[in-house]
């Protein structure tokens, strides 16, 4: 979300203050005829999922996107109805279906939890965090699931909602969450106001999003997974998500019940975690033998079966992969009443916490004491060519050198305002350049930072030192660098990748 | 290997005794103006890789298989020189290839080291174990490399080779191995012996056999990695791999040095023990969620990057991904001077060795004690359509029923002696039936047992209980059987698959 350089539009109201019922009526009534979507929750997926509703395959819904009345909400909210997406995103499908939805006047977004009283289909995608409790080198000590929020979103829904409903859960939560937490929230709320419980449909199907330039395509040409409480729940989301999904090329699977969806969500990330994690080991190791992790890999994966193995890296960020795992642990234990963690999962979360600590490190090790040295960062997203800060193991990198009392600056083609750190970010090489860096470390893969003539215009000047923490430059690259600077790589023996002009 | 009910030939003799110059020298004549290739271990690997030798994609070689002389090893020598493959392998191209090089007369087997003395290139395949110390629960407490008998095989090379001869080691080593073992051992017997050190060749290339129905083709037709100790021993290495493997469709890929390929060997196969340990933490999940993790699984899989998520299953065999993870933590310390641990991968081989408890666990707690209880296990080799034994989980499964007293009967189509068990294995399914099982447990994934007839035959009698531990069954027969027995799928929940006939 890109929203700081706007100006300030005053403090939000309390929720009691925004009636939005006219505007809604307004909405409904030139969108008459059409079924209605209530989004709720406008972050990362569900501002998308909006979009993509309000431009179905097969149906032309009336969407509304409804999210707490907060200052960032407030300005997001306020941004979606006067024509500006409230997202910076590398993909143009988002402005391509934004515009379509401005011109079908299709989409409204409000406070107003009234909205949800005229859904046909709910779909909540709302935040479910984790608190994490670690060391001060990223170890997991202790964590918790934070279930209010959740809680108090699903109860909303159940204050306002009509009786034949489909809610139709893709928050990633705790497996078990929608038989055990949501379905009773509902049936509560709907029995307290004298409707029948046994006519809403309830359905879970995860989203895959992944900001960037495939946003859209991340939703609306990818494979699905779905559930539902019962079967004539499963049928209504199935029916949901073939009129907005292509599956003509993208499958629809469905499993069993909602408890075997939500688990499938955190296995495939706590998945991806552990394979992180076991590459983070091997990093180490390969640096301490000298040798060169990403040739390893890259070997290994001309092996089919070994084509996902993981590069090494400078650390894992983003809202799912970095809380998922213990989602799943906390489940087992509190849902299932196993005596058991998932200890491999829970460890993968703290062992890729500590990432960013070993990038440090190495940083230090490899070229000496930080403080006072110029220090340029390319790149502060946690993910290449994507804009998104969200606990990005650049964050704690870059503390960490600050820390060492090292002047900074940084740079991010896809990130102005750094959000959790409160900093500018540059746009422009030329300017980072100016500051005349003693170190430049590459600490996202953007595909700027790979190109040559990049390459050339940042290291043509002085010598530089050069820690590239994510893989950035390839072979070629690092020995053309290497004639001129000291180049050290995250993941390789610096004996063996041409350091100190060897 | 399959040569017990072979007659005894009585006890070898002392290696002094074997004195096979004659042969050599007459089977060298024979093959005048072919370059003689000389495999060091006749193993699972060894064996085959003799034959793929022999059978070069664009040279001829003189083949020499060498072993060390014990009572096996004579059983499988004189069969290899009497026409007669000593392995019972399902790759009908073993036979092929063994019978193509019994007509051209360019295969002999012996125990005579003198062999080393003859060849241009010297392939090493001999094992490098690990010993492991577990609790009674399989739990790691504990292990060692054992290098000796490795680094007497080496010494024996340098005994006899001469000066300019390529060794090419493929046994699995802890990375380093090369370089810190390998060459100095060499060099010194090669100096000892007057002789030049700076003209062999010493490369590493790791195999990928796979015992099997691909058996030959696991070498001849798939991927390599390879390097030297130096360029020319890289050079010679891969000028050797491209005369017996299909390098037309199959990728050679160099890496630096001896250490980076050994790496690249433990590094994968490291994964995949990671991954399936990952299966197994989220099978108990699964069970205790009363979730059917196979259909979990198998909605994932349908996400390209997560094709190789692994399946549930009774754990983990074979020589390779019991110990390769330990080959590799071993030589971080020891070779490298870390003070660190590999502990995810450490930690893999643990949860892997206790997947057979965990099995035998489920099993008494879903069908009760098993005391005087007819019990067949169908599938005693570690891996679906494979006869190999080694360190099979079915084994552990095996001890702890029979501890308990059960009546067991065993069956598997590849293998008809069970070695590690020294016990008779029935083929015919007729005979298993005879004893009319109370119990039988799927416990190898072998295509035999996944058919329709196969499931019909078995089940067609009395009521039984049915325990598959391997997930052979798929949802139809799960339904079918369900209807009849009782069904336990580990990685699934009872409740949910049709367990009792609900």
């Amino acid at each position: 979300m890109n929203l700081s350089k706007q100006s300030n539009l005053g403090k939000p109201k309390k929720i009691s203050d925004f009636d939005d019922r006219e505007a809604i009526t307004e909405f409904l009534s030139k969108n008459e005829g059409k079924r209605v979507v209530v989004v709720q929750g406008l972050g990362f997926v569900g501002a998308v999922m909006a979009l993509v509703c309000a431009n179905g395959v097969s149906e032309e819904y009336a969407v509304i996107g409804v999210d707490l009345p907060d200052e960032k909400n407030f300005l997001k909210i306020k941004s979606i109805n006067d024509g500006v997406f409230p997202l910076n995103a590398d993909d143009p499908k988002i402005y391509e279906f934004y515009n379509n939805s401005l011109e079908k006047g299709n989409l409204l977004a409000t406070y107003d939890p009234l909205a949800y009283g005229f859904a046909d289909v709910i779909v909540v995608d709302v935040n479910l965090d984790v608190e994490k409790v670690s060391s001060s080198t990223g170890n997991l000590k202790n964590f918790d699931v934070d279930l209010d929020n959740f809680k108090n979103a699903i109860k909303t829904i159940g204050t306002y909602c009509h009786e034949n409903v489909l809610v139709l859960v893709e928050t990633t939560v705790p497996p078990g969450t929608c038989e055990k937490i949501v379905k009773p929230i509902i049936d509560k709320e709907l029995s307290e106001r004298g409707l029948k419980v046994d006519r809403y449909k309830l359905g879970h199907s995860y989203e895959r999003v992944m900001p960037g330039p495939e946003y859209i395509n991340s939703i609306r040409e990818f494979p699905r997974v779905y559930s539902g409480i019962n079967d004539s729940s499963a049928d209504a989301t199935e029916a949901f998500l073939k009129t907005i999904i292509n599956t003509e090329t993208c499958a629809l699977t469905r499993l069993e019940n909602t408890t075997a969806t939500e688990m499938a969500k955190v296995l495939e990330n706590s998945y991806r975690a552990t394979n992180i994690a076991f590459a983070v080991e091997w990093s180490r190791y390969a640096e301490e033998a000298g040798v060169d992790l990403y040739d390893i890999v890259n070997a290994i994966r001309v092996r089919k079966t070994h084509a996902n193995l993981m590069y090494p890296g400078i650390g894992v960020g983003g809202y799912c992969l970095t809380k998922d795992p213990l989602l799943a642990s906390w489940s087992r234990k509190e849902f299932f009443d196993s005596d058991s963690d998932l200890d491999m999962s829970i460890n993968s979360v703290s062992v890729n916490d500590q990432m960013p600590v070993f990038a440090f490190n190495r940083l230090v090790q490899v070229f000496g004491s930080l403080q006072g040295k110029r220090v340029v960062i390319l790149g502060v997203s946690y993910r290449g060519d994507v804009g998104d800060t969200r606990f990005s193991p650049v964050e704690v990198f870059v503390n960490l050198i600050q820390k060492e009392d090292a002047l900074m600056r940084f740079h991010d083609p896809y990130v102005s305002n750094w959000e959790e750190q409160d900093c500018e970010v540059e746009s422009d090489l030329s300017l980072v350049l100016d500051f005349n860096p003693e170190i430049i470390v590459f600490s996202a893969g953007h595909s700027l930072y790979k190109k040559d003539e990049t390459i050339e215009a940042l290291f043509s000047l002085s010598e530089v030192k050069i820690f590239d923490a994510i893989g950035t430059l390839n072979k070629e690259q690092i020995l053309t660098l290497g004639s001129k600077h000291k180049v050290s790589v995250l993941g390789c023996g610096d004996e063996n990748i041409n350091f100190c002009n060897k």
